[in-house]
């Protein structure tokens, strides 16, 4: 008794119809006699009927089936009596008189009600995840992250490009993050590495000529996981030959309005606005701002660097800036609002936050007595104030202000309600720097990889200024979050050189790091550029969600564990020693047996949700 | 200077236009002061031309080129001169006169000719995998990959299915080949496993309700490599709930007519032959027979039972087979062909072969002799035996039987060119055992694996005769090679309880390998059954190649190493450490260095492949 239809999909129009249907019993009522069970699969739910007049036998076999149990009913589909339409359910308009049944099979009481919307914790959803996704939302969200993969191919491969798989046994890399190790049978002693991007690879390809190269590519790193990390991630990679930067944002930005519009409907205005690295920074104090609503911060430092006010005048002489963000209308902000913004402030690195009130025309709060009339009238001229405004200055180190004043940015972005939900606004940022100083190891290191090209006009600064030179990198931003990011690579052996040089690597270093790539460089390499999207996250946002883990069918805890499959686990001496090589506890830790360590990895990863 | 146009796609039609083109230097040639050039890029080749008469400066700029410079040039197409058309060429009727040149890098000489049909080691070519991409006829299988990967995804997309990707940091199980283990820094002692394949996950996919999913999957096993196997590999992967067999296998019909359609142009007959296990074991020899032509093997254990040959009656009354097989027109063998046979039947296990030819009426050969006329007489109608044929016999047990004359079909096939290469001929191979006899371990293992659904009219063996029930298991074979399988799945408890008792696994035991999907089992499982197909085998299929390496973009060889990247290669030891696991140098190896192991991998990979 296998389907004929699928039971979301019934309407009015199969009325009369004899339909055989499998589904999931997803509830059960008796009313006088009269059996009414709603049917549930994929395609949605339908409502069938056991009625002593129509079903015989059926009725009864049917009686004992209870939630979740799999059925399988032949049935004629009605029309339902119109007091009785369910204006929730597709199918609300008919119902399926049910003649044959088969329990195809029984099921247990689910440790929790498979609906959406249901408020369960979710290390219980994640040890019981085949239950989890019979939840019509999480269904969805897969049907979606599925469509949106397709959406990308079909883009790209109308734009020529070739998709090519990389390996994922791969060597380790000396520089980037943390990377996952596998060791070799067959060659004692080494490791490969999984990859956490095929960065490399589709380098290569475009040496090989491929031009244009794509992948939804599995990467891992094995960093410490915050909520929207996960320890093996999705990435749209992709990479091109002969494009200029502009020529490939454009192609990625009809991508992203092709995208956006098949699987959310909303249409995107393209060209993206454009913002640079130093502005977004200046402005957002954030390389990935949210763009949807403005309060932007002022760069206040020339006007308060005489101030009697000793925090702002002492900060403008040892370099620092002084910031201001005006919070429209936050003058009625209580007493102990402001208090808050203190450690607000601290868990950003802040050292305060001085504030000002606007009232009845009047300035008030603890530094307004420390200001010049003069200082009163530049700021209220730049910072646009008016009355019942909140002023709010944050002043230190141009990168403690930023994140202090950024995330406060974001902070009353959303208590005022000043977000538009609905609004996907898109920005690229560019310009990055090329280099930063790293003060620990007294050098300059790549912000993006040692490939990045520079900007051609900034070339000449790597003999006078390297830390000013920018990079041809862009970011993909949305609503806050990077979407993607990628940059064009440098393919002039000369310019590589100076590269490595400002990185302060030797040739032999630079060898023994990037051998293969490098030696491959020698052979006519074009000049090429990528991105990559960072797919999960997209399919998170689209969504609507704010967790990682609700995108991806078999996610991975906090402290990457997979809490249905109980992964990692022990495993057999024999399999180490396959391998040549053992483990070396952890100095204090008690040895556990197999099942006992599996136990607390799971209560571990519980906590760490 | 980027390109607005590609080489190879420039026509007549373009005449008159001016190009940018970007590409490199295939070849260079100096007529008389007029340098011609052909220049390659993805899309194929063209000549450019530089004459003193149009080309000024960028003729001088040119002589400097040499092959796999890559080039930027600016030019009119012109259509060439009758006389030198080239037809050879897709452009082969125009050329382009260039007024701009820049080169935008240069090439060192590359260790091979960069064009198809070259003949030079593998592993050279693996080494620079880069410029070996270059070749038209690797790009041309890369681009054949990526084309039927879209349309398997485009099929499955349009039928429902829903691709979902599964975790790569799985658990290792604990029966099947061997895991690739990656060691975790947050669980001390525990190991992720890479997973062989999905199939637990897509059984669950199967418990979670989403009915139809697939997964283009990379897969890893830890074995001793063939020629065609590698130890990462990619299947389609497929799993579907409330479909029988029948309509899974049709669905899979209609995908390969579609890949052959769209990728070959091959228009192949659905639907595919299906032949039982039994039946292709008994006339093939093999599970996966190449069924592009006959040459049958024919048992005659009932025939020669009471023969005078020894051997064939010695065979016979032990519980062995005899069988024949008569290659038509082959009684012209030389002496040294014949004895050549014995050393190939050697190879497969066999004691030796017999051979009877038929020349002038007569049997003729060591064996004819004891052969009885009535035994002559029945053998000749069973082999259909007329004059010149070879009839070749194997005695022994069953197994070994159809491995020797299995392969000696396969050789004759060939040598005798009675095989049609242009031909794609699959069938479906179904009613597999579902159990074999496992003599070192005393017990049943499953054929296939542990979840295979038993025929249902052979269910009451599993108390009389396990060894004989039929799996609902089919594999796809095409031209030799197995493509696809799969199976139908147990999702019955009682069923899956019968199961476990043949294996001889306690509940317990069975908890114990098998738990969560067990446990998932308990809450309503849909009747489900999938297949998978082994992508880089078809690709290699289609494209007419016998080397699975050259549908891979960056393959391993045989030893598991990537001559390319040098992987695996030694790792800093404080990354073991962070991982908690040192490693066991094996018994009498030298230690090493890093760069020394890492060169001797190198040369262990190139001799093993």
């Amino acid at each position: 008794m296998l389907k004929t239809h699928h039971c979301g999909k019934l309407t009015k129009a199969d009325v009369g119809q004899t339909v055989t249907l499998n589904g999931w019993v997803q509830r059960r009522r008796d009313l006088g006699g009269v059996l009414f069970i709603d049917l549930r699969d994929r395609s949605g739910i339908v409502q069938i009927v056991f009625n002593p007049d129509f079903s015989g036998e059926a009725l009864e076999v049917a009686d004992r089936a209870r939630n979740e149990y799999v059925l399988a009913v032949t049935g004629q589909v009605v029309e339902r009596d119109p007091e009785t339409f369910n204006a929730n359910l597709a199918t609300g308009e008919i119902e399926v008189r049910v003649t044959e049944i088969e329990v195809m099979n029984a099921a247990k009481t689910p440790p929790f009600p498979i609906e959406d919307g249901v408020d369960v914790d979710e290390s219980l959803r994640l040890k019981y995840r085949y239950l989890d996704l019979r939840r019509p939302e999480m269904q969805k969200t897969l049907l979606l992250r599925s469509k949106a993969a397709k959406i990308f191919r079909d883009f790209l491969d109308g734009e020529q490009f070739v998709e090519v798989e990389t390996p994922i046994l791969t060597k380790s890399t000396p520089e980037g993050a943390r990377d996952y190790l596998v060791p070799s049978r067959v060659h004692p002693e080494e490791f490969f590495a999984l990859p956490q991007s095929p960065q490399i690879f589709k380098q290569l390809l475009m040496v090989g000529g491929l031009e244009r190269y794509y992948q939804i590519a599995r990467c891992f790193r094995d960093e410490d996981l915050r909520a929207d990390r996960q320890p093996e991630f999705t990435q749209v990679d992709i990479e091109t030959s002969f494009l200029a930067q502009d020529q490939l944002l454009s192609l990625m930005e009809e991508l992203m309005v092709k995208l956006f519009r098949e699987t959310v409907g909303a249409e995107l205005q393209a060209p993206f606005q454009r913002i640079t690295y130093a502005d977004a920074m200046n402005k957002y104090g954030s390389d990935k701002p949210d763009l949807r609503f403005g309060l932007e911060m002022e760069d206040i430092t020339d006007i308060v660097a005489g101030s009697e006010v000793k925090v702002f005048a002492n900060v403008a002489a040892s370099g620092g800036v002084v910031k201001a963000l005006n919070a429209k209308g936050c003058a009625t902000w209580s007493r102990k609002e402001l208090d808050d913004l203190q450690p607000f402030a601290a868990r950003y690195g802040g050292k305060g936050l001085a504030w000002v009130t606007v009232k009845e025309g009047e300035w008030r709060g603890p530094i307004v007595k420390f200001f010049k009339p003069e200082e009163i009238a530049a700021l209220t001229e730049r910072l646009a104030v008016e009355e019942g405004d909140l002023l709010l200055f944050s002043a230190d180190k141009k990168k403690v202000v930023a994140d202090v004043l950024g995330n406060l940015r974001l902070k009353i972005g959303k208590d005022l309600g000043l977000i538009d939900e609905k609004q996907f606004k898109f920005a690229w940022v560019v310009d990055f720097p090329l280099l930063g100083w790293d003060e620990e190891a007294k050098r300059y290191v790549a912000e993006h990889h040692p490939f990045t090209r520079p900007n051609e006009d900034d070339v000449h600064l790597f003999d006078s200024d390297p830390g000013q030179i920018r990079a041809q990198a862009y970011d993909l931003v949305l609503n806050g979050y990077e979407v993607g990011g990628g940059s064009m690579r440098i393919f002039k052996r000369e310019v590589q050189e100076k590269m490595f040089g400002a990185l302060g690597f030797s040739p032999e270093e630079a060898h023994e790091k990037f051998g293969f790539l490098l030696d491959a460089f020698e052979y006519g390499t074009p000049p090429h550029g990528g991105i990559a999207f960072g797919f999960d996250r997209l399919v998170m946002l689209l969504s609507g969600s704010t967790n990682l883990r609700e995108t991806i069918a078999f996610p991975k805890t906090a402290s990457a564990t997979d809490l249905l499959s109980d992964a990692p686990s022990r495993v057999e001496l024999s399999q180490l020693e396959q391998l040549h090589i053992r483990t070396v506890p952890k100095p204090g830790a008690k040895p556990a047996a197999a099942p006992e360590a599996a136990g607390s990895a799971a209560e571990t990863a519980a906590k760490g949700l």
